[in-house]
């Protein structure tokens, strides 16, 4: 392999603000809670917009383990689901990176925005939002994923080669 | 405090099939599974049956932190959510108690079922089942929450101390 050329894509601390435009950022950092159980446990709520679309639509649980990447990464296609939302959260304390750009017909290269996780959020993109697929970091990861199950085509990719990002160093 | 006295309920591996009458265990293990992302992860889908019932219910996530009990543990209460279902999957490798009984007017002692996770298994009651509430093991723990929001009283509770039971050795 020659040399790892492209234009460099800086990666960002996830943090809900900057992930506003793409969705929502889960994690109890920073969000409010209230006392349950008998004062045992703290519940922080409503964190994400679960989005299932039209009529059809049903929430979907799944989990998913992936294997970590390398930085740096060349991004090579970016998906989006135009019926729902699609949520990841890690099953262990882990941080992984997340490449979105907004609802467009195509994402553009100078839309496009990389975030590293801290380790204990999850995001859930909102439906339309371009994204890469999943990119887990270190080691072997597992996430919960729920996102929309039903009848009707909920996954567009398309090759973004050609817009020569890298991210990382 | 005088000894711990009441009828032991013995703590069962948590399994999937054991579980089938409360709801559903979200674990990748045993599960089929799909190649996803060009082979860099596998998919394990449809793992819990998400009910938010009827018009108005929506999928609510959030995340909760429970103190760790300790055992013998003695049962006070028990409540269900008669308006959908509820998920909870640990954030961190941890085992954590389930104590369950099946719908019925109330539960009943000889119903009571109590399961210890493998650490890296969720649960998902199905709507009606009665539940304790979370019981963490070992350690303060974050879980997410999947469950019903929207319109409508959906949680009811019931005093069980009568019953004299008490969790594990």
């Amino acid at each position: 392999m020659g040399p790892v050329t492209g234009q460099r894509l800086a990666i960002a601390p996830l943090t809900a603000a900057a992930f506003a435009p793409f969705g929502e950022v889960i994690e109890a950092e920073g969000r409010a809670s209230y006392p349950i159980n008998a004062g045992t446990a703290r519940r922080f709520d409503d964190l994400a917009r679960v989005d299932v679309g039209a009529a059809g639509g049903k929430p979907l649980v799944g989990l998913c383990r992936a294997e970590p990447i390398a930085l740096p990464f060349r991004v090579r296609l970016m998906e989006r689901h135009p019926l729902g939302s699609q949520a990841f959260m890690p099953l262990s304390p882990t941080p992984f990176l997340v490449v979105v750009a907004p609802p467009s017909p195509a994402p553009r290269a100078e839309a496009i925005r990389a975030f590293r996780s801290n380790g204990r959020q999850g995001i859930n993109y909102a439906r339309g939002t371009w994204h890469h697929p999943l990119l887990a970091l270190e080691r072997t990861s597992d996430f919960l994923i729920l996102d929309r199950g039903g009848e009707g085509e909920n996954c567009e990719e398309v090759p973004v080669e050609d817009l020569g990002l890298l991210i990382g160093a």
